[in-house]
């Protein structure tokens, strides 16, 4: 068995949570900040079948990738809103880091 | 070295944080949520010696083990309660899902 | 690659995550309880190469070893605050427990 540590950013956490469920795969997640990736994220703990790691890592890749965003920017403190059209400005979001430790053994009481 | 990490019903945590300091087990617990178990649990870290992880197991199955319970309903929302009589349902309840991971070196600064 | 688990007490938590960043490691932290140390402490994961974990675990050391420090205790309930002088007691304060566990794969997406 292996365990598979997958640290995401919060927005993505959702979605990845859906997307391992419905492949029946079971995990416990924690709430963690700061550095694999930009503050706020999620981390993943799946412990899983040797054969079935590449299976999780798909999921994982499909759903938390790191890509581009068009985002509207805030708007200027004191700007007049009627003569501003702020103009949207590509932002990367997502990604994940993953490590994958070997599991001597499991139980389930 | 071992690391044990056991993922609990937060239930069942204060029992066994108290059975496993009585057995002079280290531990570290950590606030985690969902798959393996019903939402709502707790993550034990624990390290120790090789020879130690059966008495470990042991302890966890002990305290955390799912087993059945007798739970009274709540009453129906408008339900009248003179004449409600709310028949007791069983539960599952614990549960505990163990990895045992290897560890290289530990370090006590 | 090894994973670094480190617990230390939170009051060493930001002077570690500082001098971690410095020297390029990535990390990431979990708000965690309990036995390792008194109450209230921060795990660290770190992902880093076999040959970064000498580097991490003296920056570790250098922030987190157990340490005496003098400090003004609290005055008793009641107690005259212009006839008390209270003198400072020695208390033990840091530490850090570390692990080291092997990684089989890492992924970054
Ligand atoms: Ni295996
Ligand atoms: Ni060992
Ligand atoms: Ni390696």
């Amino acid at each position: 068995m292996k365990m598979i540590i997958a640290v995401v950013q919060d927005k993505d956490s959702n979605r990845l949570t859906d997307a391992l469920a419905e492949n029946d795969f079971k995990t416990t997640k924690l709430s963690t900040t700061g550095g694999f990736l930009r503050e706020g994220n999620t981390t993943f703990m799946i412990g899983c079948e040797d054969g079935e790691v590449d299976d999780a890592l798909e999921i994982i890749r499909n759903n938390c990738s790191q890509r581009e965003q068009m985002v509207a920017p805030i708007s200027p403190m004191g700007g007049n809103a009627d003569s501003y059209i702020p103009k949207p400005v590509k932002v990367e979001v997502g990604g994940a880091t993953v490590f994958i430790l070997p599991i001597d053994s499991f139980f389930q009481f």
